[in-house]
């Protein structure tokens, strides 16, 4: 065992602060039933591992193991997440009136999005416990992710996905070899069926993001990648389409991690949130100054993995969007169906339809001021809109 | 302008041997109408770089710079194309009854396939030549990368494909906002449509696979990339699903090429061209030994990539194949569609039936004795198969 490979110490509840050991398998906080966060030993990877580390390493989110949970090299499973690329978007931002923008195409991900992140570092750890079974309720393309990483691993995966996904991301998971069904209702009806099953059959782990302190870590690579693209400077503002939240969280974690690291100073960018009008219960949270949100009555939007009427770590992505000065902004599926055009047409990206969603609040930010033409600025395209295409 | 940017020197044709200058737009060559190909001042690319240089550049295909044709940075069209992952395949090698095979996974492209390459290197090398239209057949992937490419260069594309290609090839082309026409017929109707649109209408440029000398170059960027991955060593085996075959000729090439700058030596791998036994005409080829392959009649298999009946580059595929001690098989659409389901089970990556028939192709050379046990063998995947979940 190569005892630099990980400086992974504990777990902590993010809520009551509660530390618990690293090598049982958990789920939501023991005690008060909130999300884990992994904590590492900084000061030792400060001394492992400085910013000038990583270029000289292969491309990809394990480039940054140093400060991942995975403590062994081989339980690593891997299909070549993360490295994706930071776009300069000259044209997408003449078309809207800005100068600096980018976009983080996260579609350029196995499987097809930001998912991977988080299924690769989730099944990894997952399998180095021991655990060999696990499931979890999807939007979609959280299940391709699993399916494919617990098929690479040799693990079993049981996803529950809404019967009104579109076919692709059903067969995703059956090529992969994942027991799949579909049910009728949003992905909260199908959190259920998850737990539900977890009770009939023994062995199964659940993976729910959140529910789970693996995911976010996957997630949090977005951060550090994205501050070693821009020199380990940090654009003004990051645009973030918000379902889970899980992204939005996890990035916010590691530039406290950075700074902890001495990597970054106490500058943040302002992180704002993007929701459909349809489901925009962070949003309504936000406006009205509350802590925690209260979840969507009849979500209905277009953008699926946008649908998504209660986030675990809503009081997370809240705290982030406010002690960053952020925002948080609902744009109309018809906005967002047209981002996706616009983004295609000007910048040769098939987003999915949450990517669309960054390019319509950009035109909103814009529009009441909150952001202004010089600033830099990086949209989060989470996915590919190929699995979506029966939807436009 | 940096002149140490590219050593690109002059366009030479691959059967008459003739020479042209690089600065005009051209296609096949003026006297024989067979493929150019670029030609580079190596020499003097071997004093610029070495194979320690690409390390610490950026991952991806531009990295290789000096030896590709585009001679200013600001003329690259880059969505962050190349740079693919070669993953170890030790489940599926298990079931297969293998000890060392590779899988380079083309799907973590842009626009979800190879065509990335080829089309990012066409694309700004004809925008760096002034060209602002351009028109070409597909048989699915092509068209969304061309699509994809020309949106970010500000470019107009023409795409004719097959009316039964599935949907979501043509919305990707919709969504990036080029001019599509559904085709009865094959590729090769297609490319009979694009070339009256260039007679009806002035200004488009043929950007035909092998018709144009830079989409092969872009593709060649597989073979140094893989190189680099081993170590600047080689694999026994490289099998790779065939339809133009620009993939393999430009693989071929780029082998030449580092031998000549003196980062190999003159060892290579036994190149294994596959294709599916409803359209075969390279496999009849190489078994009569012919020079050239006779057109395949009735063009038929669900791997759409694999539906070309006949390639402008046949003699340069079959070249190859017999230089390299290779083979070529034909696989039934049942057995490559049992690859696909395998591949999927075994490693985690839902690939395009053209992918899955690398692994239908691998059974039979086994089982054959063409492939041994503990050979080093490199599987294609070279598209996603999201775009192609209908078939499924």
């Amino acid at each position: 065992m190569n005892e630099n490979f990980s400086t992974f110490h504990h777990l902590e509840c993010a809520s009551c602060g509660q530390r618990f050991a690293k090598t049982e398998p958990l789920n939501l906080c023991p005690l008060c039933h909130q999300p884990l966060f992994a904590r590492y030993d900084l000061e030792r990877a400060a001394q492992l591992i400085d910013r000038s580390s990583f270029a000289k390493r292969e491309s990809g989110l394990w480039r940054f193991h140093e400060i991942l949970p995975i403590e062994r090299p081989e339980n690593v499973i891997s299909l070549g997440e993360g490295g994706t690329p930071l776009v300069k978007a000259n044209r997408l931002a003449a078309e809207l009136g800005f100068n600096n923008l980018y976009l983080k195409d996260e579609s350029l991900n196995p499987t097809g999005s930001f998912k991977a992140r988080g299924l690769s570092a989730a099944v990894s750890k997952a399998f180095e416990l021991g655990i060999r079974k696990v499931a979890l309720p999807t939007a979609g393309n959280a299940g391709g992710a699993a399916a494919a990483y617990a098929a690479k691993a040799g693990m079993k995966a049981f996803v529950a996905m809404p019967a009104d996904t579109p076919a692709p991301f059903l067969i995703e998971c059956e090529q992969c070899g994942a027991e799949v069904e579909r049910i009728d209702g949003l992905i909260s009806d199908c959190a259920k069926r998850v737990a539900e099953k977890m009770r009939q059959e023994s062995g199964w782990f659940d993976l729910s993001t959140l529910k789970e302190p693996y995911r976010v870590e996957g997630k949090k690579t977005m951060a550090y990648e994205l501050t070693e693209q821009f020199g380990w400077s940090l654009p003004d503002a990051i645009i973030y389409p918000t379902g889970g939240g899980t992204g939005l969280i996890g990035m916010w974690k590691a530039f406290h991690e950075m700074e902890q690291l001495g990597w970054i100073g106490k500058e943040r960018p302002r992180m704002i949130s993007v929701q459909a009008e349809g489901c925009a219960p962070i949003v309504e949270a936000f406006i009205q100054g509350h802590e925690k949100a209260t979840p969507a009555k009849n979500a209905q939007t277009i953008a699926l993995g946008l649908r998504v009427p209660g986030a675990v770590g809503d009081f997370l992505i809240l705290r982030a969007i406010r002690e960053s000065g952020g925002e948080a902004v609902a744009v109309s599926d018809d906005a967002l169906m047209q981002g996706v055009r616009t983004l295609g047409s000007t910048e040769g990206i098939f987003a999915a339809p949450e990517g669309g969603a960054t390019v319509a609040a950009l035109q909103t930010l814009k529009e009441t001021g909150i952001l202004h033409e010089n600033e830099r600025i990086v949209l989060f395209i989470t996915g590919g809109g190929a699995k979506y295409a029966e939807l436009f």
